[in-house]
């Protein structure tokens, strides 16, 4: 029987429809000093003339789980602030700051401390300062073991063309591969590979050397390094953060009223994960590329003159990219082509 | 048997030991604009000469609980946004930007609107835009009909001179009345009021006509009202929120090494909550003391000239205030006086 991410415990359309109502009581503390908030990556907020701040809040979901089972807790701060830097940077923003949020039912000093060695790391890594954060013991709110972890950032507008989105017609999309599951889709993988398949973290992924746990553990990918100086020298003309909706859903978001984008999902290798949660759940294309990044972590959209230079000098700084489709008339619609898996 | 903070399942030593491992990975991950972060109520971030944004992280705690019992989800957030705006205040800034994170188990649109409601009214009142957020739906990760709820702020610096803290030998302490318990000591609450003494939400207060939970889930004052006049027109030397740790917590921090504050507690009335739950308890003074804001929510240090005059004129905001002490030669210490309940 096919598993969907409804099957799995995450219920979209509730959350759609808690988005709605929220949407207007967000307005309603609406300032002068707002640029961007509901449905961005990030919210702006201008500070002076040509200043904008630019702040996002995430969670890392249920990757914290994996961890839990694990006994490894460094890597799942870093995810969290690659997350957060990815937003803002798909607002073109490069961070200063970040603050984490880390509660549990009993504190273990062992834990915390190494899931804020993965945070600290991950802000040394994007120059981003650990400037706060609140550690909560909260007792009967989470089953033993079990922590949540949540992470804000700050950051200052560096790249207004990037966030402008001044994207045509015959722009190429360009695809910066993804270092794996990232952090979307977990509670789905999870039922897949722990609840289906009975795997045990420490068991090699199948048809894999790495275990499981490596696998599903694997770094939420910063795209800032290589994208920076892209930004800075103004090849980009927007930028879309991968991220729980997959492709479609936030593809779709930095697009204009009156194109499509074309996406050829050929283009890029498929990471052996994603194979196998397709073969294992039985989940047909769509439902896969709504749930999962499928390979790409970051969409760069660009003109197709800049597009073979830039590949080339992503590509040297070590982040597999590829051309993957362009932007076409339409109406803002995202377009998958090949998903014959 | 008398009850502590321990009993009730939070562990401060344990908080302690993480907090001191915590610190230098912080400091590794220091910034050239960073000008405080580790131990202070917020982090100070330079933006340019003469700007700086002050940001904060927190949380509820297990008030969250009382408003699952309660039913009552449109009040846990403004207590989160004054808490910020409180914090961040003692820094000397005043509120921009607001973005929660809300966690559960199983999503409730209704819940979580209500949530987002008291957050949003909180923001309002404060004149803060909430301008993010993150909705997180985590299968198995809270017991069903329990999530948690934290929030993240960003100010800027408004008072330099607040957060300067150049206070002197012979400074006043005005003490500006809570609403209640606020959002701390909420474990310890709990297991008297529910556990220990068995009683329900909607029973009434002993020798009270409100509620339990009307008691219970009483809004975190915020002080920005009554104060923001007081520091503009530069009143005001050093500000404490008064959270967890209580005075003695929170006071101490905005000391010097040379002066300690000698504290009157009978200087103000006691709010019927912390009686009750000293006697039900059993806990000693310090332990109250440590644990609850015992009807102080946040302490100015003035002028002996400036302290009368601005009592008055924070009573006729509507906050009930006091001078309830003074500081003296020391080494940083804080005296409670009169503490004999």
């Amino acid at each position: 029987m096919s598993l969907s991410y409804r099957d799995a415990g995450v219920d979209r359309d509730a959350a759609a429809i808690a988005k709605r109502r929220m949407r207007e009581l967000v307005d309603s503390t609406r300032t002068d000093a707002v640029r961007a908030s509901f449905g961005s990556f990030a919210g702006r907020l201008a500070l002076a003339e040509g200043e904008e701040l630019v702040v996002s809040a995430d969670g890392v979901g249920t990757k914290l789980e994996v961890a839990v089972r694990s006994g490894r807790h460094d890597t799942v701060g870093e995810d969290l602030v690659n997350h957060c830097v990815n937003d803002i940077l798909a607002e073109g923003a490069v961070p200063l700051a970040f603050l984490d949020y880390f509660a549990c039912g009993e504190l273990d000093p062992e834990v915390v401390v190494e899931v804020v060695r993965g945070v600290a790391r991950g802000c040394r890594r994007n120059g981003c300062a650990l400037l706060g954060g609140e550690t909560a013991e909260m007792p009967g709110f989470y089953p033993e073991g079990v922590y949540d972890l949540a992470g804000f950032i700050v950051g200052r507008l560096e790249f207004p063309a990037v966030a402008a989105r001044e994207v045509r017609s015959g722009d190429v999309l360009i695809g910066l591969e993804s270092s794996g599951i990232h952090t979307n889709g977990f509670s789905f993988a999870r039922a897949v590979i722990f609840a289906r398949m009975g795997l045990e973290v420490d068991d090699p992924w199948p048809g894999l050397s790495a275990s499981v746990g490596d696998v599903l553990l694997r770094v939420h990918r910063s795209y800032l390094g290589p994208l920076r100086e892209e930004c800075a020298a103004g090849h980009v003309r927007a930028l879309a953060h991968i991220t729980g909706g997959g492709i479609p859903g936030n593809l779709g978001r930095v697009l204009p009223d009156d194109l499509d984008a074309e996406v050829d999902v050929s283009a890029w290798r498929r990471l052996p994960e994603f194979s196998l949660l397709a073969e294992e759940s039985g989940a047909d294309p769509e439902e896969m590329y709504r749930t999962f990044n499928m390979g790409i972590g970051m969409i760069a959209i660009v003109s197709s003159d800049d597009a073979d230079g830039m590949i080339g000098r992503i590509r040297s700084q070590g982040c597999p990219a590829h051309a993957c489709g362009r932007l076409v008339t339409g109406s803002s619609g995202v377009r998958l082509l090949g998903t014959d898996w």
